[in-house]
């Protein structure tokens, strides 16, 4: 919360950096769901309308029951100190995730389950992919409250246009 | 095949989301390609002109001998329910790919070679990367027949002008 | 060099293909260094004003202790042919690595000190992102020189604002 709200200060006579900031996030991990958040609240905080469209791997930062225990892999991440045989050891992924949820506390970063708190409160729409949740077999009620819908990619294409949008 | 028509009706009598809808593929799994061709064939069903350019391991997405058996793997993908010393396994990226593709099937979702058809009978321009091509020793005798020409980067940045791009 | 030069030659007459061109680069690995670089630079040389945001695992490329030392990773890349079960054996990830430095010495292409080092002479603007830096306990004194400044997310949202964005 502390970063996102010195933003906030430091920002807030600033006008919208964007006029509309779309992120489609396909990833499930903690490492890419924070840049994910990160960006769709501080462009909201400046004033932007924005939108997250979760898709393929990234339905697991909405699904209830694993929001609150995304991971990092310390395999096929060359940017963790780690040779690959050490990686493997049942553990490991416990282990790197625990360092890097430690430092984030460490800085008082929010948790994934705060800044999807943050981003409501902001005013940033939150989409699910209805193709993944047909693929996983996942529902609505599988998903984390704060979503406000379900939609294929016809519909976010529509909801981006004119905007930038990033996927993550 | 569905689920492109089924919006493909939806949005029939919609106007183009956005005139001009790039993508730069890098990645060469199957769980990336999916997203592109997914998001380029539905902006070219609501009548955007859309361009993907294969660079990188991306490359693989349009070899003539990789694209029918492209993978997603256990192993580094905190999105799969899976410890890595398992993933380790000879075979689990198979398994898990297997599983992959039966949802798929279920779902009648089309194979990556269908979605490349389709995006060329849509009007979708494929693009290969020419520097990757070198760096890999491949030639326009190994890509796919779908390929429309094989450009640099300079070149996809003056087709890419004025639309939105995104990199997966 | 070579490769960059020809483009320049190539394209030296044409308008610059986007007036603003950024790229957010979370990842630390050679493979997706390259790609970035090369966007950043050729959209340079074409003219466009142009700005890369080292965030997340990105941050490792403009480090100066690990730009030198970038790798890719044989386990969990579908693009490399080669089970995992050999990837996880110590020596494979530098031998990957390896593989593909020969090739790209072999085709002449600079290598990611060098393109950065092309990059600053070319004008593109090379921002850390500070809330990273925190994160890892890294410092200004840990960052290459070509670096230009240290600013948070709010900051490059407006730095990028009408551009073309990519997160890489």
């Amino acid at each position: 919360m502390a970063t996102v709200l010195a933003q906030k200060e430091k920002v807030g006579q600033v006008e919208a950096a964007q006029h509309k900031f779309c992120i489609i996030l396909s990833k499930g991990s903690l490492d890419m769901a924070y840049p994910a958040f990160m960006l769709a609240n501080t462009a909201a905080t400046m004033g932007s309308e924005v939108h997250v469209f979760f898709t393929f791997w990234g339905l697991n930062v909405i699904n209830r029951e694993k929001v609150g225990s995304l991971k990092i892999e310390p395999v096929g991440n060359p940017g963790l100190p780690m040779p690959n045989i050490l990686g493997m050891l049942p553990g490991m992924t416990a282990m790197a995730t625990r360092m890097m949820r430690g430092r984030i506390e460490k800085i008082k970063m929010p948790t994934i389950p705060e800044m999807i708190k943050t981003a409501k409160e902001l005013g940033v729409k939150l989409h699910a992919c209805s193709t993944t949740m047909e693929l996983q077999g996942v529902t609505k009620e599988n998903l984390v409250a704060e979503i406000d819908d379900v939609v294929g990619a016809a519909t976010f294409l529509q909801i981006s246009e004119g905007g930038q949008t990033l996927f993550i």
